[in-house]
């Protein structure tokens, strides 16, 4: 995994509010959990014409155990394009951000073949995701394709990005929290903003916070964005042990909360 | 301009309710309408590595007489890959339906080059859709990149394609009603559905209308889904004249209203 970021005058980088070192989602990780939520994409595929241009084709996707897997008729521009080269990559962006490029977003570069022989599996994985596609996927002119990840490019927003192994892609597994994160985070913020405030100040390197709300939670701890003196900081704190599921996360929040309580009795 | 469309067993199709000859956006309108409202894409290029993958990434863009502006850094992937090779594609895709594949989208075909010399017009574009770009404009490794549109793929959803002359494409116009049609849309259906069943009663074909509601609206017409006894029914009628603001789909709703009553009387 190689890192790399536009060099920018920095400026004197505030000193961060908490252990560095913390476990945190490998980008393998962050680009596997980012594209098990996701269900449409662009395919780029080669133009079949003498131009021989990249061509950008809006896709329903789903993943079968880490490659896209396609339900595609031969009579689209990209059906075409792959049956004369195979060549492909696959983008899934996310939304949500005000600002689009804050977004994260996953290219897979591979070959893309039509699935032959047993396509049960991709079959399987594609009409999970997308249950109104078993009314066409029989149609004579439509069949599963499959692109196989050779490469994968992962951006998670700004100064967040690398190129990640193929061998570290196909060994991460999605986040086990990417459908509940988002419920987390609103009960803590609506329901528990003194915990956060607490959590900050027994376990981060911040001493003058006024404010604490979560950001983000995954598998092995979760951020915080915090307000002190200066401004707004980010603090990500570590859980005991790697969570799964969204009570494995209340328990352990609750025992860092008591734990938290004695540091600062 | 070019129509296909899957092939399907149609069984009986119904007898369209109105006059299919009505004036319609042509398929160049739709797609230049459809890509003045996105501000964001997907480039695709050809990696710059010896494997010529195409390129998938998720770029901000804007629209300087048709054709795709961008502002980019020298450290991009997409950028690494156009200095190589200019040939690159821009897909753009409207959100909205709960059916992804019914949503409309666009690609764009051409070469994508740095813009040289006096690249006001593309700043202009670029930074009035994105003005916080304008904190970064300058720093030395971006620049503004254009896409010269050679040829268009418009999909306005399902059975709705065509490869669009590059001629069509830079003659026409987005939609004027482009950003009001929404508001114009739910005020009639809120304030006015009586209307609505009048003009289809005086205008379409259907003699047995029990429900009218308006789905579309542009400069030539406005199109509503209308329920009869077999189910419902898409229904498509022209304005007197064309019009161009929210004030004269008013004027001229009303002058029809008028007419239908006289018609219906």
């Amino acid at each position: 995994m190689t890192n790399d970021a536009h060099a920018r005058p920095s400026g004197d980088a505030p000193e961060p509010l908490y252990d560095v070192n913390v476990p945190t989602p490998t980008h393998a990780e962050r680009a596997r959990t980012l594209v098990s939520r996701l269900t449409t994409g662009t395919l780029c595929t080669l133009a079949a014409d003498p131009t021989g241009y990249p061509y950008g084709s809006f896709v329903t996707v789903a993943f079968d155990n880490g490659n896209p897997v396609f339900l595609v008729s031969t009579m689209a521009e990209h059906t075409r394009n792959l049956q004369q080269d195979p060549r492909a990559s696959l983008l899934v962006a996310e939304g949500g951000s005000d600002d689009p490029l804050a977004n994260g977003r996953v290219t897979l570069l591979g070959l893309c073949r039509k699935v032959e022989g047993d396509s049960s599996s991709a079959r399987a994985s594609f009409l999970a995701t997308h249950q109104n596609a078993r009314y066409y996927a029989d149609f004579r002119d439509f069949a599963f394709w499959q692109l196989q990840v050779e490469s994968i490019r992962y951006i998670g927003g700004y100064g967040r990005m690398s190129w990640v192994e193929a061998t570290d892609w196909y060994a991460a597994e999605p986040d086990p929290l990417a459908s509940s994160a988002t419920g987390v985070i609103e009960h803590m913020n609506q329901d528990h903003p003194e915990a956060l405030l607490l959590y900050c100040k027994a376990f981060s390197k911040a001493t003058n916070i006024t404010a604490a709300s979560m950001t983000g939670v995954d598998r092995y701890g979760f951020e915080m964005s915090v307000v002190i003196p200066e401004g707004r900081r980010p603090v990500r704190l570590a859980f005991d042990q790697t969570v799964a599921t969204p009570e494995e996360v209340r328990t352990t929040l609750i025992s860092m909360l008591q734990e938290a309580r004695a540091r600062l009795a």
